[in-house]
């Protein structure tokens, strides 16, 4: 027996998800084969709908119903700090912490030459014009910490400083609620290196 | 800021899907959003077909095209041996094998009384009237090696036993490629009851 061709390509598609194999996939496609058909199109129409009704910041590069989103809009926000980030989903976990009232800019990801990444498939230019243009007195870089987001901090680092602009980072060390006895040498490393006082 | 409303719908959908968290969902449709369109209308439209082109044979519910699935229309295979799965995924992981020729029957599920699963809920009457009318000798039942399916396995072979036919399980055991050290006792000590000849 031969799987149906429609359950096939099915599987075929959700497989090409992020972190969905094809296992997965069949269960996924097994799943909706049994769900009523409202449920179904419910899905499908959101998906659609995300496409259809989300662009991109012209500004920041935000995910965005507008040309501008309403980070850029609102004008209560400290218009003086920006927080550059790797992608949209680190503009939404930021804004649940409460803790940042600037403004933002999505890089689109960090330099990687092995992935053939350089600076010109970034927003890196977009990021310079707005600092020459805008009343922008501080950048936080808030990349991932690993090897390409470091190597990409500092790389924005060398560009932005001679602009006069202050560069800072977000702090590396013990994550909240984490363990001394479980944690990594660099983490440890690095948190005893920029202890604060108390 | 709060997040767009197409992306928390998006993400709600999504989220949905068996073994998809908020955090899955959240990736998924941000992936989605920076796809080409093309990419996203193919997924969507995957999932609509498989939806409008397949349904359940009428005879064993197997996924099909046709009101009749192509193992029970196929004059080749075994009629007089029929196995009988949870779901529809199980089949295919059994022609997978290409071990087993005869005719399958899906129960759509197990006995499970905390979850509100009867005998009334699965394709239990159907099974027995297949018995009763088709010239069926065995009935391999392959469910599931845990208590729901066990209770399920001993339910249903009360049930056919008294027609006159053969009810067998499909063998527990060591898996291949197993290690004795670090397989669970019960799985053992069934091994060791169950040893064959060689």
């Amino acid at each position: 027996m031969q799987i149906a061709q429609p359950l096939q390509l099915a599987i075929e598609e959700l497989s090409k998800l992020p972190s969905i194999g094809t296992k997965t996939a069949q269960r996924l496609a097994l799943f909706l084969l049994k769900s009523d058909i409202d449920k179904v199109n419910s899905l499908t129409s959101a998906i659609t709908n995300l496409k259809e009704k989300l662009r991109f910041c012209s500004i920041c590069f935000n995910i965005s119903e507008e040309d501008v989103c309403e980070v850029c809009l609102n004008h209560k926000r400290d218009r003086s700090i920006i927080c550059v980030v790797e992608e949209a989903s680190d503009v939404i976990a930021i804004e649940k912490t409460n803790e940042f009232s600037g403004l933002y800019h999505v890089l689109g990801g960090v330099l990687s030459p092995l992935s053939g990444v350089d600076p010109n498939s970034l927003k890196i230019k977009e990021l310079l014009k707005r600092l020459e243009s805008e009343e922008v007195k501080e950048v936080i870089l808030a990349l991932n910490p690993d090897t390409e987001g470091e190597a990409t901090s500092l790389y924005l680092a060398k560009l932005i400083k001679p602009i006069g602009v202050q560069v800072t980072r977000i702090a590396r060390g013990l994550p909240i609620g984490g363990n001394l006895e479980f944690a990594d040498e660099a983490t440890i490393g690095r948190a005893v290196i920029n202890r604060i006082n108390l």
